[in-house]
This record gives structure tokens, C-alpha cells and sequence, in this order.
């Protein structure tokens, strides 16, 4: 029997940021954290393994941060919650907890697709053994199939595409790749860049099977397009990792994540719960969020650590902040799209501009950047905003985030104080978060 | 006799943006430009155009932008404002105005030092023929001495050591390089890299003349080290350029500048002014701000130009961000820095973070980026922040710098919900932006 303080139970992003929370509010208190896995993947950095950096192991986390952050590491599964007895038992063992975060992440969506068990066909489990076999695989596959064109799909795609000898094809049902992450005319850019790279790409298009005798030979499509496939990869999602909770009856939400207030307190006071496994409401209006990230597990993550042993922190809901990069070209989106904002039933005006990313236009490493910031109309308050450019979108999408996250008007972001430099940002008469507010600002009147 | 709803007096960043603005809010008004140059360099690009543009007409401000937003343009030098005629002089022209808007920039210090009028000394002017002249006369120059190590001053020191066969000098009166700009911890980096790319650095060294035989052959300095010189280049700093406002008797402010309420409107009510040549007030306690910078210029004028024909935007005061490049080392600071901020009598407290910027650290084009985030301890309100590291430092600055312009607390900041990529930033776990605040947290308690 072992007892800790604070047992936290998953040890990918959430856990971790949880645990390391946790220590710097409460310092004198003892801390264990149980993951099943003997290393753990950096869950961002997985489609990277194929192209980039060719190793698994080069995309872990490291245990350092938790043995700086003095919290005790148990690897094993956990088999059960006792939430009388205020234990977690990992089979025959049981570790007393004062407080139980849980941080159980979420597991891939499996699509009702006939013979998507077939040998050859793989899920983006983060388990670097399971990674690494799919890396050995890949070696022998000519024809790479990827289904479902969101970020994990494209990514793989890239990095696929970037060994030599591969054909890739990624499938997706909606009209355009990305659709539910940027505003079509992004999208289509996406698209085209894709293409650009030798990627087919196939779009508002069904699979009917994965065939094959035994192991996966083709993907049929709904029109009668048959693609031949050596090996098939399924990115269409993932659903909150929820079993033992469901177990211990704690209360889950609608969207299926242990349900949550913006304490992250779980319907037992003495547990908590963040990351992918924790059901989410949103920033705008406060209905449930389907969003899973690892930048949103962090904040709550942020917030259980801090909470434990008396509330300090309280969500504000889930804002969704996210960014993509594909070869040179990155994007970006904070908050709401203009079409994610109109389906939440917004009055929206847009502005958009383009503009170089240096100033003048010919400075080294000069490329366009693009701006689009979705406003609701009667308040003037912006609700989103989406980048297209290169490697610092990265950051100006955060910075388009902090004005979502403050509820900047579009007046106050027409009065932004940036800082500019012809070898790092756009010139200032140019600056283009500033300029798009001014575009809204002219079609707001 | 020409005759214009609004004219713009100066065409540089001020002016420009002041025009555009004023045509965005003011559509079926005439605007009018004057400015005495037939080009207009843009400001901050000027360093550049010595070792990476090599040309002066690669750093210019397209005229199109004016064109595009109808705006007329008149190149010719003004002499004289005719206040009580609402009328602008340019010798024996006579150009009538409704309202007026004053951007007409500053003008280089010239430091009391003996030789300082010498042939082959050169301040930095914002005219074309005068840089093409400078340029011209570097060519011949094997020692190149600069004086004063600010922005402009390393900016210059580096281009011009990227020529071939250029020993540079650079002399600072303070302790350290950019000492205005960050704290020292900061400006300590930036001195070893300019010294590693060949630069020779002296700091805490006042020059006593520059000496030679008609043109200028060195430097003396207070110790008595003689610096050989072949040309001389000051970057001391600027003051507002208030010759006509003060001879129309405009009411000039403590720092010397045009005095402006915060709605950009002068002494005078049909006269506004923006840019360097306006006189600012700190964004923190509202006193006088000696910073003159093109993006303080670009909010100014967007206040200015929209308020022309009735008020309608305010200004909150001079925050101050900017950034700083030097190869691939970037800085950037955002309010103020730990050093302003106890000058300014706030009680802070400070945390500091570095990681990659990339995750995993070993992603290509991985680098540190370092961020120090300065609270005010008992409202625990960020006065300011400070960044280094690689390109997207110049967006990153400017995320800090929202935090700064909407006041938000270090507990926003530990539940700020940014968006993270692998290729683009830093991890989830580490982001030095929200992992700084808890930093700070931890030493508020």
C-alpha cells in the first residue's frame, strides 16, 4: 500500500502540467503520478516521428521536468478508482490519495468502416512501441492511405510523403481538408499547398471498405474510386478516455468527457479532472466543447494543479487556439472561424488583409501574411481570428488570442500597441492584426 | 491656392497612416499630403539598406498606398502654418486646410563633442540621397566608429560589419548596449553577439572629440583610447521637429514635442498632431515619454485621422514595444522592463523562463527563447515583458504586449490559453509565456 497527498492519473501533457502545478501551489504536500506507458510521446510532436525526426525516441517527454518538480512517477495501470476508500488500485496494488486528478487523455476514434481492423490499418495510439511498429511497417509501404484531413491526418501525410518512395493519398468526408479547424478559403489553401507537395488529396468523399485478404490491399470509395493501399491510417478523432471514471461513477458530460465545473472539480469533491479526458464548455456562450488540444489541457491542467486543497483558478471556458504547419506554409486560429461563429449563431463582420512579413517586401525571409479577424457585429467584440503565413504565426496567433481571451473591440485592437521590426514583422503602417480591425471597423459602420 | 478638407503635414509613418485613417473614416473628404521628400525611406529599414538590401531604393515607402486610398500627394518643404488663415505656406504657395495634422517627425541629436560638424561624420537622416551618399562614402571607409549603441546604432554596427573589409566600433556612454531598451541581463547577451561577430564593443566610454585634419581620422575617447576613423555615424537619439508648429505658437510639452490631449488634438482645435514630432504621456502613470518609435507613431495617427472631423478614439499612453535583431538573435521588450519599472517607483517581482521554442527541442530550427515578465506585486498587474531569441520573438512581444495593454494579472497569464505546434513553438508544458507567470507566482506568495 502506498499513499500520496495528490495522485495524478495519466502522464502525457495534462498529468504532467498538473503535477507540476500542483508543486508550486503546494509545496509541502507529497505527489505520485501513475501512466501506464514506460515512455511518453510528445502528442503534438507524433506525426514528426515519420518525416523529421525518424526516431521515436527523439519525441518524448522528458521524466526530468517531473524529478525537478519533485513528483514521485509509478509507472502501471490503473484498474480501478475506489472513491470510498480514496484509493486508485493498479490490480493487486493500492495508492491512497488525499486528492486524484485526472488527467486519462482520450483514445482514437475508430470509424464504423468495414475491415478497418484489418492488418495494416493503424490508429495514432501514443505508445511509442506501437509508433515505432507502425514506423517499421511504413518502410514496405508503397501506397499510404490517410483517412480524415484534420491536423494529426495532414501532418501524416507530409511527413509520410517526405520518405522517399511513398505514394499518399489522405480522404476526407467533408468539402475541404481542415474544415473544422479554419474558414474554407484557408482550407483551400491548405489544399493546394498539399497538392503543391505531391500529396493526392481527395475531398467530400466516403470510404466504403478497406479491402484486402487478410491485410489491407485498397480503400474503395463511395464513388467507385478504388485506391490501392499498402497501408492505411486512421486520424478521424478521438473520444475522452473516460473508462475508469464511468467505473467509479463519477458524472460524465454531454460531449462523453468526466463532467467538470470550472474549478475542474468532478462531481466527487476530492477529484479533479483535465486534458482530453475532461468534458469542456466553451468560451463563447458556454455550451459544451467538442475541442481536445493539448494547449486546452494545459490550462486545465493548470487549473486542477492550483485547486486541489482550496479553489484558486476558474476557467473561462474553452477558446480553442491552435496553429499547422506544413512545409513552409503555417496556420493559425484563435477562437472562432467566421463559419464556426455564424453556426454558434453570431452576427459577424470580418476583415481580412495580406501583407509581407518584413519590412520592406525584400528583406531575407520575407513571405506574405495573412489576417482574418471575425467580429460579432452589435458589441464589436472579436470572436476569432485565423493566420496564414510562416513560422510566426506560431506566436501571432497568440497574440490574436490574448485579444479574444481580453474581448478587445475592434476599436481596441485599431489602437494596438505592437512592436514592429523590418526583420522579424510586418512594417507598422502595414501591421495586418491592426489593419484588419480597421477593414472590420469600415464595414461595421 | 490649392485647398483640402485635411491636410497631412510629413510623409513618413505618421503621415501616411494619419491620411490612410483619415480616409477610412472620413470617405467623401479630400486629403491632402505634403512632405519635403520625393521618396521616403521606411524608418526602421534604414540600417538595412548598408549590408543586406545595398540599395536605398529597395527600403522605400510605396507611393501606391497613398494612390490607393486617395490621398493627393504634394512634394514641396512647408515654411510656415497660417493658423488663424487654416492655411499651410510653401513659400509663395498657400494650401488652406479644414483641419490640419502634424506628423512631421523628428530630427537626429547632435551631441556636443568636438569634430562633431567634421566631413565624414554622418548622422542618420531619413532622406535618400543623403543615405546613398553615406553609402557611397562607406565604400572608401576601412574604420567605421558608431556612436551610441541604441537600436539604431547596433543595427548600423552590424550591417556594416557585413561589408567586406569594415573594422566596427561601437561606443556606448552607459554600462551597457541597448541600456534604454532591456534590462542589463539582456543587453549583456546582445553585447557578446555582436562581439562574436567581429564588432568591437566599448561601454561606460564617453568620446571626448573626433579629431582629424578637415575630414575625420579618429575617435578619442575619455580614457584617452584614440579609435581610428575613416567616417563617423551618430546614433544618439531624436527630437521631436517642432520648428513650424513652435513658430505658429502651438503649446509644446515637457519632453518638447507638439502637446497633444489624448485625442491627438493639439493647442489648437483644428489642429492635430502624431508621431515623433507629438508630445506622448506614459501608458504607466500617465508622465511625460521620451520614446519615439514608428509604431507609437502608427497609433498616434490612427487616433489623429480619425478624430479629425469629431472625436472619436482616445489614446491609454505610450506603452512601448519593440524588438531588436541582430543575425539570428532577436530581443524584444513590451512596457517596461524590470530596471523602468523601479524607476518608476512600482514594488515588482519578476519570474524569468527559458526552453526551446520548438518541441521536441530537437525539431529543426529549434532554439532557446527566453522570456522575463515583470509584475507590479501588490495588484500582481504585468507592467511589462522581455524576450529573446530567434524570429518569432517579433510576434511574441507583441502577444506580451496585449497582456500589458489589457492589464492583465499573473494568474490571466498562468491560464492564458495560447496554441502550440511542434515546428512553430515552444511545448505546451514549457510555454515561456504562461510557465514565466507561475515563476512570478511563486514569488508573490
Amino acid at each position: 500500500m502506498t499513499k500520496a497527498d495528490i495522485v495524478v492519473l495519466g502522464g502525457s501533457a495534462a498529468g504532467i502540467t498538473a503535477a507540476i502545478t500542483a508543486r508550486r501551489h503546494h509545496p509541502d504536500k507529497s505527489i505520485l503520478l501513475i501512466r501506464k506507458e514506460t515512455k511518453v510521446p510528445i502528442p503534438c510532436g507524433i506525426p514528426y516521428i515519420y518525416g523529421t525526426l525518424t526516431d521515436a525516441d527523439k519525441n518524448l517527454i522528458p521524466d526530468a521536468i517531473l524529478e525537478t518538480n519533485k513528483v514521485d512517477l509509478r509507472v502501471g495501470e490503473a484498474t480501478k478508482i475506489d472513491r470510498a476508500g480514496r484509493a486508485v488500485l493498479l490490480g493487486d496494488d493500492r495508492i491512497e490519495y488525499e486528492r486524484l486528478i485526472l488527467a486519462t487523455g482520450s483514445v482514437p476514434t475508430q470509424p464504423p468502416i468495414p475491415g478497418v481492423d484489418m492488418e495494416g490499418v493503424y490508429i495514432i495510439l501514443k505508445d511509442v512501441d506501437y509508433l515505432r511498429q507502425l514506423q517499421r511497417k511504413l518502410q514496405d509501404a508503397s501506397n499510404v492511405v490517410i483517412i480524415g484531413c484534420g491536423f494529426i491526418g495532414i501532418e501524416f501525410a507530409d511527413e509520410i510523403n517526405k520518405i522517399k518512395g511513398k505514394n499518399v493519398t489522405i480522404l476526407e468526408v467533408a468539402p475541404n481538408c481542415l474544415k473544422l479547424s479554419y474558414d474554407d478559403e484557408f482550407c483551400e489553401e491548405m489544399e493546394t499547398h498539399l497538392r503543391g507537395r505531391g500529396i493526392t488529396v481527395y475531398t467530400s468523399t466516403a470510404v466504403e471498405q478497406i479491402a484486402g485478404e487478410g491485410r489491407v490491399r485498397e480503400v474503395r470509395l463511395n464513388d467507385g474510386t478504388v485506391i490501392p493501399a499498402d497501408l492505411v491510417i486512421l486520424g478521424i478523432g478521438a473520444k475522452a478516455n473516460v473508462a475508469l471514471a464511468k467505473e467509479a461513477e463519477l458524472r460524465l458530460g454531454l460531449t462523453g468527457g468526466v463532467a467538470v465545473d470550472r474549478t475542474m472539480q468532478t462531481s466527487d469533491p476530492n477529484i479533479f479532472a483535465c486534458g482530453d479526458c475532461a468534458e469542456k464548455i466553451s468560451f463563447f456562450g458556454g455550451g459544451p466543447s467538442p475541442l481536445k488540444l493539448a494547449s486546452i489541457a494545459q490550462l486545465e491542467a493548470r487549473i486542477a494543479g492550483a485547486n486541489v486543497f482550496g479553489l484558486r483558478r476558474e476557467s473561462d471556458g474553452t477558446l480553442g487556439v491552435w496553429s499547422t504547419a506544413v512545409g513552409d506554409l503555417a496556420m493559425g486560429t484563435a477562437g472562432l472561424t467566421e463559419s464556426m461563429a455564424k453556426d454558434f449563431g453570431y452576427d459577424v463582420v470580418s476583415g481580412t488583409v495580406e501583407t509581407p512579413n518584413r519590412h520592406p517586401g525584400c528583406m531575407p525571409g520575407a513571405a506574405p501574411v495573412k489576417v482574418k479577424l471575425v467580429f460579432e457585429r452589435h458589441s464589436r467584440t472579436l470572436l476569432g481570428g485565423q493566420v496564414r503565413g510562416s513560422v510566426s504565426v506560431g506566436e501571432l496567433i497568440n497574440t490574436i488570442a490574448a485579444c479574444v481571451q481580453k474581448r478587445m473591440t475592434a476599436e481596441d485592437i485599431a489602437m494596438f500597441q505592437m512592436g514592429t521590426h523590418p526583420a522579424l514583422t510586418a512594417s507598422p503602417i502595414a501591421y495586418p492584426l491592426v489593419n484588419a480591425a480597421e477593414v472590420a471597423i469600415t464595414r461595421l459602420r
